[in-house]
């Protein structure tokens, strides 16, 4: 076993109450626990980047569900990175750098088979954005999911986020017609044809999302990657061209929502459009991994791929960036950076 | 050209008014023509049967469709077989059966290219209905669309009708573990089970569709097949598995609405259940005839397949035969019988 000087306890945010609507900072406590030292084929990891994401909401809600909810008082999981501080496992050494899925808590122990050394010639804090989860979404997601063909014209909602900035960028490397992103904010627009390279970009608060998007893309799209939901998609069944495709990936507008959303009223076109609407988690996509990580990495490599992260400062502060991430305070992918 | 003696005139239904919500006898006009004769490479067939079906509301809109609309003062077209009384065309002799699309009148004459001899070993009727469009669509939908394996469940609505009924027993053929259907009246849903063979069925008149969805299939469905749109998409929305489909094949209890209809509120389900929404126009599948023809076929003269067409007597009656079909008054396919 090797090890660096470990503490006796370190913090850990604890899902403390389910939220009914829009989470709160009562929802979650703030715990000091025991560092674990390492068993047999244990590491310790001290994270250095913590990952908040959209889909976390949706586990705080104890509903049925293919993904189990969050469990009460326990520590929030979630995507990690960090370095080896203590190994009791083979092949896993005081400095490496590993990505899990055990965040939420500044020191980590876990067996070494849960965690995944990374390279760490690139920024760790990138294998929880562009070269982890949120890109392989992204990537499979417009590939595999929505079938996307050169020359076609794609849509991407909640289009500054972690992957619709992604999947924006993705489509054009891949030569579509035409990359159209809508975002809450005149800066984000600004920033989705000045730095993500969308060719059209529209603030969905400014006007009804239909008529914005009838603007942006008068031939119509066919392809729809869905990160809201609600208005969006149906605007989105509007503007599909035939045998268009829409990627259903969250629903964020809809996340906090205490009443029943609305449906897409217009559904009934798909049946002459014969449109397809396919839902999408990430798990599903791993065999895409080598490929992802290969033409993903060679664009990052090349610079062709532009990557903005909002990284919050400080472990105390990761509830407030996960609500900031869900009223859209993040452009890119919002991220906790442990030490402060 | 071969002829039996042609008539000067025949009867054509003609649409007079575009529909504002249900249609009337007074969108309609029967009108007297002159029976065209056959010029060279041309037709004349005496209609028996004429198809009315649930896509005809749809066409009868003034909207931007990728289907276009009918014409204003103009024959209403649809499909039809009868036999040729008049030939100019190579191939086909006075008596031959033919199935062709223009139909609501009793004599069409047409190129003999866009019309289809038949064999008249099986009942004319057979090639409007479950050998014609309507069984290829419950077939492609089924299979293609639907991506049906044996042992998965099914669910169709409108079952009752000329496509549910048969993709309910297509099902069963091909080795479902549940087949349910919901229909609109008692003596429909008895007929589900006692004579097409259904595991289930259900009267969606009684009650919520959600909870006797639930209670005829309490493990889930993996394909849906909508013939209906509306509360059942809804209630299936719920209802599917993992990795579910849903054929989004016909919205018939929204074709008369003149507000818009509410679409499924639970459709981001879709999300973490990964499902798969897809509309389908039968056109698509042509491709398919063979291998439908052959199986279908099949299955007809083994009497594995139950076909209960409902017949209205009568030319005149054919405006009051599509609207009694809107309202569900057949079980299996809606004809007109030309000579009543």
């Amino acid at each position: 076993m090797t090890e660096q000087t470990l503490p006796a306890t370190g913090r850990e945010w604890h899902l403390a109450a389910r939220p009914d609507g829009w989470p709160t900072p009562g929802d979650f406590a703030l715990v000091e626990a025991p560092v674990q030292a390492p068993g047999a084929g244990q590491i310790v990891v001290r994270n250095e980047y913590l990952s908040v994401d959209p889909y976390m909401r949706g586990r705080m809600n104890d509903v049925k569900s293919y993904v189990p909810p969050f469990r009460l008082g326990a520590v929030m999981e979630g995507g990690a990175v960090g370095r080896v501080v203590a190994s009791a496992a083979e092949g896993f050494a005081v400095g490496d750098a590993v990505l899990h899925g055990l965040g939420w808590r500044e020191y980590t122990t876990l067996d070494a088979a849960k965690g995944v050394k990374v390279d760490d010639a690139l920024p760790l804090r990138s294998y929880l954005g562009v070269l982890g989860m949120t890109g392989l979404t992204a990537y499979a997601g417009l590939l595999e999911v929505g079938s996307f063909q050169e020359g076609e014209a794609v849509f991407v909602s909640g289009a500054a986020g972690a992957v619709g900035s992604v999947v924006g960028q993705i489509a054009k490397l891949r030569g579509a017609s035409l990359v159209v992103g809508s975002a809450g904010s005149p800066e984000k627009v600004r920033r989705l044809t000045e730095e993500f390279g969308f060719d059209a970009a529209f603030d969905y608060k400014a006007g009804p999302v239909a008529e914005q998007l009838a603007e942006a893309a008068p031939d119509g799209i066919d392809v729809y990657f869905d990160n809201v939901g609600g208005e969006h998609l149906e605007a989105a069944i509007g503007a599909l061209n035939l045998r268009g495709r829409a990627v259903l990936c969250g629903a964020i507008a809809q996340y906090n929502d205490t009443r029943p959303p609305t449906g897409p009223r217009n559904l009934a076109l798909a049946i002459g459009k014969r449109l397809r609407l396919q839902g999408m988690l990430v798990g599903d996509h791993y065999a895409l991994q080598p490929q992802f990580v290969a033409e993903v990495g060679g664009w990052l490599r090349e610079g062709k791929l532009v990557v903005e992260d909002t990284v919050v400062d400080g472990f105390e502060n990761t509830v407030d960036a996960f609500i900031g991430m869900l009223r859209g305070a993040n452009t890119g992918k919002m991220l906790v950076r442990v030490a402060g």
